[in-house]
């Protein structure tokens, strides 16, 4: 395993091997352990740009990783400072924790490395069952270590993060059992976020591919994980994610509980699903899926759809729904649930078990409906202490998008949205990371706050390792893309320091700011394998001959930049007139003399 | 060659060489030589979906194509029963036709092969110089073969075709030289379209080569091609790409005419550029970018910009401009290129030498001076008889792509807009298929007609024949989510066909109506390569256990899928708990047993 692990481990300066083009750094806050990790990009004209880094201590040189140790546990002091929680003993774990009630372990606990080795703890909650999330301090006006970090990260003042936060338009997700966590914000006045979800299936994929995925994802960006896994060695594979995992965790309770009960939906109780959330908390997830919205009577608006329900966990909760013809367990319930959540500061996801499958389903009543209900939960989410964002969909064609989250803002007081994709067209499986990119761009740029990652085998398969990258870039493109539309403060610096590049033919600078370094190294080098091609005045496109950036920067040379912007439109005339005296002086060449 | 050739013809049914789930037809107009291609899916229901087509007789197993020979020419009857024009015996072919002028041809014609061995033609035009363009026509009230062709392919009144052409809001590309072509139209009510760039550059490629990529954008949905070669034997390679097209084909002509001066800005003149033009327009080009709005006091204006002039032609006018202290010769003498377009019906796209190259550069004074001298020439080509189309950006971020189109369509009186993307965000090179498709799934919403794809080799290299079929594959995505979001009829229905598919578990269909069934079907088999996977009723992602799917159709047959509509709320309730009574008699089972 460990030695799967390190395989995933990126290489600052990227696959070439050379002279390290990045390197990690970090900018420390107000206490020495405060320390906000960033990628400081170094270009070859001598300056630095400073990018947001989700790949945790894998990419620190200096930092000492061991999977089977799990990683430090950076914000235990600030947890233990607080005061208000306790270690306690915890719920013992049983072998139906690992999907082994009735069965053999046939390909499950393989062996007994498989449990996770490292630094056994007794898991901690609040010591007298008050909130102790980051909402409650918030609003009680303290700016934790947490609060500080991120702003350090988002590069905005500790008083914004807290003002988001206690209005409940941001989260912070951070389980105050997952201390291994880079404290990260959700929420629309901050960077888009892009979550990856990674799980095996009852079909498919290991303990070990899921763990490795996990870093993948967080290498090429992604800023929270879900496990989603519903197979066997659920509890197990969960632990080993944590406890290596810089970035929150999310899951979907409902997925494990049905597997205690055998995937029978109508035999789960509110027992089984609740011992299953703090079983969960105990280990560190940092936010959870909850379909609490999905109500017996909405279950019928469903039946006209072209899709019918398309989410797991609302089609589990119909079942149920219609077995026992009764209001949900997740409803009925969702007070107590949210007391549990407030003592281990989970924050709720209220999963939309009814968004729309298909364009044909898209902003239906079905889907509305449930929103409606996520809006009345929310407010009793946050009643409770509990941070609290509202899933989106799934699939909606581009011109009902704006009504989709529009909707959300307002029924939910513009707490966090957090939509899949959404697709914007149903014809292209095998190609749904970019059918939902599209509208992931266009969702974000309106208010969604996290973005959840669309794979290309979305409908048609379990992704592996090529697909998660695929999934992660194209979601970062849509984040970042959403990014600049909103205006955020210093998002178009990455997009200048990269467009600098390419007009100055610093090609090394254009890879090392490139999202994917790698990949857009190796592409130039197909069609241009030499080295000396790196530093070509001119690339493959155009050949030496017509390169339209070398006759542009000429331009530039010739008029000047008039960085200053003092020149007035006569006095650039001017100037172009003498500069094309000089021109024709110089004898007319644009280009500089090639040897073909 | 021929042999390289065939390996790009697509097979009906797919790669797995079983029966076919699609075959080419043709929809007979009101005489028999007006044939209309589709693609008709069929659906293991038993029903049939009915397709665009843009693949030409290649995936016509009747239709006996020989690339050597080239296509058969359709239009042919269609243009000399007009009458209006005559063959003459054209202009000389020079060597410096194909970059040939002072060089020895090293690597040029490399055999007598080479040269085009089909069919050789006297061109055709005007018989007495007045314009034989379908503009003219549909102005005078007719409707041509040509306009019945495209209205039956996009299902709307041959009338409708007419007066958008006539209003200049469509174009129909087709030089009277271009005999081969299948109608096809340009304009913002019909289908969003999407054109491919091939062409060899100076450094690599080959004619062999360039033909394939036409065939093979063709095959997956490209609906014009645009031949962007500026190495040698440029002529040769644009025959066997005009005499192989199904599809338009578009040029810039100031590529060649740059060879012809040794790529030499300054030595440029407007005789050397108009003998190029009327090379080509003897040809058969049916389209061409000319860079006419690039004028000499907007140069200045871009020396304060951060990627200067990215656009080939614009960069190229722009350093003639400033070599002679002239206004630019295409704007000079634009009226006399009107009048040789309108002799062969080449379709003007009149090119935007100034759209940014960079985010920051986006919507700029550069930019929006240039397009106002575009809508100046747009209204003196329409009033010459010439169909017009004006070339948009670039790179736009999100917010910034809306008034871009709508000033387009403003000030050049809804002249179909042709954008390259555009790119909202400079920082993914090796995505840049991704940061555009955003982009042009937006600007094709809000009113462009069609987009210019970009593959992820855009800026790093040259594409091969997987980047050519990526960018298609994008950008048909991004045409087709636009056609949803425009309400174009008929669009949805085949989103629902694959949604009908998915939800009733049918993969082949799902594979057979997908933009890319080979490799849907791939992703499907890596996960459940086994054939009986194909007709499972569960897949990869869920596992037999826990699929919703499965879980919503059982709601769906419970509750009745009441198709008329006709059933009130209450009867919807009624029935529900009537089924949800029948559902616990049945034993409280969602799922069918599983063998597992």
């Amino acid at each position: 395993m460990s030695d799967a692990h390190q395989k995933s481990v990126p290489t600052p300066g990227g696959a070439s091997g050379g002279p390290a083009g990045w390197h990690k750094d970090h900018i420390t806050g107000s206490r020495p352990d405060l320390r906000v990790p960033v990628r400081r990009v170094h270009l070859t004209n001598g300056r630095d740009v400073t990018l947001y880094d989700t790949s945790g201590p894998y990419t620190d040189p200096s930092a000492d990783t061991d999977v089977r140790r799990g990683l430090a546990p950076l914000r235990e002091n600030w947890i233990t400072e607080r005061g208000d929680t306790e270690t306690y003993p915890g719920r013992e774990l049983r072998p139906e924790d690992d999907g082994l009630k009735h069965t053999a372990p046939r390909g499950g606990l393989r062996n007994l490395d498989a449990v996770f080795p490292g630094r056994p703890r007794q898991p901690r909650r609040s010591r007298d069952g008050s909130p102790v999330t980051q909402l409650a301090y918030a609003r009680r006006g303290e700016i934790t270590p947490e609060m500080e970090f991120v702003a350090l990260r988002e590069n905005v003042s500790p008083e914004v993060v807290r003002e988001e936060i206690a209005a409940g338009r941001a989260v912070l997700p951070a389980n105050v059992n997952h201390p291994e966590t880079e404290p990260m914000i959700i929420g629309k006045r901050f960077l888009v976020k892009v979550n990856a979800n990674i799980g095996n299936s009852a079909v498919t994929s290991s303990i070990e591919e899921e763990v490795e995925k996990m870093t993948w994802a967080t290498r090429w960006g992604a800023d929270t994980v879900m496990d989603l896994s519903t197979g066997r060695n659920i509890h197990t594979t969960r632990e080993w994610v944590l406890r290596n995992s810089p970035v929150p965790i999310g899951t979907v309770p409902l997925y494990q509980a049905l597997e205690k009960v055998d995937g029978k939906a109508e035999e789960l109780t509110w027992e089984i699903y609740k011992d299953t959330v703090v079983e969960q908390a105990e280990q560190g997830v940092d936010y959870m899926t909850v379909h609490a919205g999905v109500l017996l009577p909405y279950v019928p608006l469903t039946a006209r759809r072209k899709t019918g329900i398309v989410s797991r966990g609302g089609s589990i909760m119909a079942a149920w729904c219609l077995a026992h013809h009764k209001e949900s367990f997740l409803y009925e319930n969702f007070e107590e649930l949210c007391d549990i959540l407030a003592s281990y500061d989970v924050t709720f996801s209220l999963g939309d078990g009814l968004r729309p499958g298909s364009i044909a389903d898209a902003n239906d009543e079905a889907q509305f409906a449930e929103l409606r209900t996520l809006g009345e939960l929310n407010t009793v989410a946050k009643s409770r202490g509990v941070q609290t964002m509202i899933e989106g969909p799934g699939h909606v064609p581009m011109h009902k998008i704006k009504e989709n989250v529009d909707l959300q803002q307002e029924i939910c007081e513009e707490a966090p949205f957090y939509t899949l994709g959404p697709l914007t067209t149903d014809i292209a499986p095998a190609y749904d990371h970019i059918t939902s990119g599209i509208g992931a761009a266009m969702i974000a740029w309106w208010g969604t706050a996290m973005l959840c990652y669309v794979t290309p085998k979305e409908h048609l398969g379990l992704p592996d390792r090529d697909d998660v990258k695929t999934g992660v870039i194209t979601y970062k493109i849509a984040a970042h893309a959403a990014d600049l539309a909103k205006g955020h403060p210093g998002a178009q610096e990455w997009d200048d320091a990269l467009s600098d590049a390419r007009f100055e033919f610093r090609w090394e600078d254009q890879f090392n700011l490139a999202l994917d370094p790698d990949t857009a190294r190796s592409f130039h080098d197909e069609t241009l394998p030499a080295e000396p091609a790196k530093t070509a005045h001119f690339c493959s496109m155009c050949g030496p001959k017509f390169c339209s950036m070398k006759i542009s920067r000429d331009i530039n040379e010739r008029f000047g930049s008039d960085e200053d912007g003092t020149l007035g439109e006569e006095e650039v005339r001017e100037g172009m007139l003498r500069k094309s005296r000089e021109f024709a002086e110089a004898g007319n060449r644009v280009y500089l003399p090639i040897a073909d």
